[in-house]
């Protein structure tokens, strides 16, 4: 029976991690940041989501499986995707009568990820751009990345810089309804292919603060996230974009560090203190730094997002010194195997004087995750169900 | 022989730990500070150095003597402090023609500290208010404390407050020549007598970066220290004056530990960033939070200098609480011994949920220091040399 039929449409969609800072929001509802922030789009190769969207005029309800175990679908800003993709499908449907009426259905939506969930790493971002972008699909709608952006946003903010591959800005944007609080690329993978990052995965600690309630205690608390916000970002901003326009890697490492340790500054005056970072990572800044000044030039850039582990990010020709230096150290770690792993040359020997920060590292690191730049989400015909 | 004679003074200095905190130098030959800044004089029955000043015709050289081992006096800030303590005593000379010329003759000052180098506390502070305050009274110059501030200043900024008990302020000032660049007395010890502190000595390590250097990175390189300086700090400052005058712990409080992290929000946004604070430090934080939330009320407040050791503040009414606490968990360890560490009653149970932070204490810290307000520097015919 027709009635009976199933839609289906999968996808895969990429982790971004955020060289300028996305932290605080302006309003909490409709998830409108404080200030822009721009992110690297790592590979679906090493970091991906994958989410499958299935409606059926059987399904008595909607669901979201994650991994394997059923999810609350009833989250405001789950809601808030769902509602959105409906609409814009009603009108699909109401441009064309014989077009199914897949919004009247309820959805199935089945997602997993492909990396170890206990590293930290941001998935929301991955999973609410491969839910948006997978839905989108499902209801063939017209709409642009952008567009997309603006839903995937209103599910986890970061979500909707996961809508693009290779490098990707989300405009802050100034309307109250958020309708211009979107996300755009900055430049395709292809422009600049070559940028590599290592992950250091610390040891899985609790995390010291929620994202969500950490960013507005901030808002609430710092003596300076106000004039991080206004004064110190915008400026970032254009000039990562005008390094990354110029292949810049130098400008592009010194933004990336700066602004990290700026935005872990605002966390520790926040009221009380938030801490991300921690011996470990302390760590894994004192390394870049040797690395670099040992290269005798900038060949890495360390950043942190709100928990301990380093990403740090370096063009390919300098692989060998950097991943190379990390797989001297930890090279008994999961994460060097395969293709990737592999290629790296172990470096001969670790920069002078950091054996106490190498030590720190041994202990503190649990795996590595070697990725680079990638593109934005792909669709495919694997299905989850 | 009359020209053989020596002339001796000696003097005691306290040690003093800010809670509004000095970081950042406009002028670094002068040592004038870019903020204000206010203290707590520690107890010199806890922590002190003991300097004489000595003088004699006889003596060939200017010498400085350290804890027993010889010390460059050469160095431009122990020569500004020389030679503008010999410019008073001059004037002295020339009004009375009758009083020895001590001016003309070589200085010997032998100093020592009644508490471990090795704690990093700062002991340069109260190192160079006894070197003044000793030759001072050697030279009996009519200098009243804020004026003797304005060179201890010379030899080490925050000097300046170790010539005061109780509550002291560091006012910045104006003038070029740093002629307003003084401490005064907010209140004396007497005022507010019972504040008390517990040092945590955090296992030595060496110091990420020395507070000069530091603190000169800061201001060239933070996007956020300007803001601190000239926005955040002057209002602390009267806040903090009129928490003292009004012995409002709650306030004290607040503006303690928040000034102690917003210091550091600047040390970490510093490129390349400063980490004065390890997992000990935090561990001791997420500790001093527990206490006063398990308490219902603000009893402890901590601040951290240029290194890992907490320096936690409370009223003698909550020792038990706040100290007892510490000593249940580091009972062990050097420092609780003594009248004033027995008469601390062992808390029965730490707060709840605080397994982890209090096992980093059990690893972190190698000794603790019970003390509290105290006076300035105190006379003494005990001579060193």
């Amino acid at each position: 029976m027709a009635d009976q039929e199933i839609y289906r449409a999968s996808t895969y969609a990429p982790v971004n991690i955020a060289v300028i800072k996305y932290w605080g929001k302006r309003d909490t509802k409709l998830n409108l940041p404080t200030n822009s922030s721009l992110s690297v789009t790592l590979s679906q190769d090493d970091l991906r989501t994958h989410t499958t969207a299935s409606c059926s005029p059987a399904f008595p309800a909607d669901t979201l499986t994650l991994n394997g175990s059923p999810q609350d679908i009833s989250g405001a800003r789950t809601q808030a995707c769902l509602r959105e993709l409906r609409h814009l499908r009603q009108s699909v449907e109401e441009q064309d009568p014989n077009t199914p009426k897949l919004s009247t259905m309820k959805l199935n939506i089945t997602s997993g990820n492909n990396f170890p969930t206990a590293a930290g790493l941001a998935s929301s971002a991955a999973g609410f751009a491969a839910l948006v972008r997978a839905i989108a699909d499902l209801y063939h709608l017209p709409a642009t990345p952008t567009e997309l952006s603006r839903i995937a946003r209103q599910g986890s903010g970061s979500a909707c810089r996961s809508l693009f591959g290779g490098y990707v800005a989300w405009q802050q944007g100034t309307h109250p309804d958020g309708s211009d609080s979107l996300a755009y690329e900055v430049a395709p993978a292809s422009h600049w292919p070559d940028m590599r990052a290592v992950i250091l995965v610390a040891s899985a600690e609790k995390k010291d603060v929620s994202s969500t309630a950490g960013m507005q205690q901030t808002v609430a608390t710092s003596a300076l996230f106000q004039h991080r916000a206004e004064n110190v970002v915008p400026q970032r901003i254009k000039a990562m974009e005008a390094a990354v326009h110029g292949r810049d890697f130098a400008a592009f490492a010194q933004l990336t560090t700066r602004d990290s340790n700026n935005f872990h500054a605002c966390c520790a005056d926040t009221d009380p203190p938030i801490f991300y970072m921690n011996d470990t990572s302390r760590a894994a800044v004192r390394m870049c730094e040797a690395i670099n000044s040992s290269a005798g030039e900038v060949v890495c850039a360390y950043t942190f997002d709100a928990g301990p582990n380093a990403v740090v990010y370096y063009l390919a020709e300098h692989e060998d010194v950097v991943a190379g230096t990390f797989k001297a150290l930890l090279g008994g770690l999961s994460g060097w195997e395969g293709k990737r792993g592999g290629a790296v040359k172990t470096a001969e020997s670790v920069p002078e004087g950091m054996e106490v920060a190498g030590e720190l590292l041994r202990r503190g690191v649990s795996s590595v995750i070697l990725t680079g730049v990638g593109d934005g989400p792909r669709k495919t015909d694997q299905h989850l169900c």
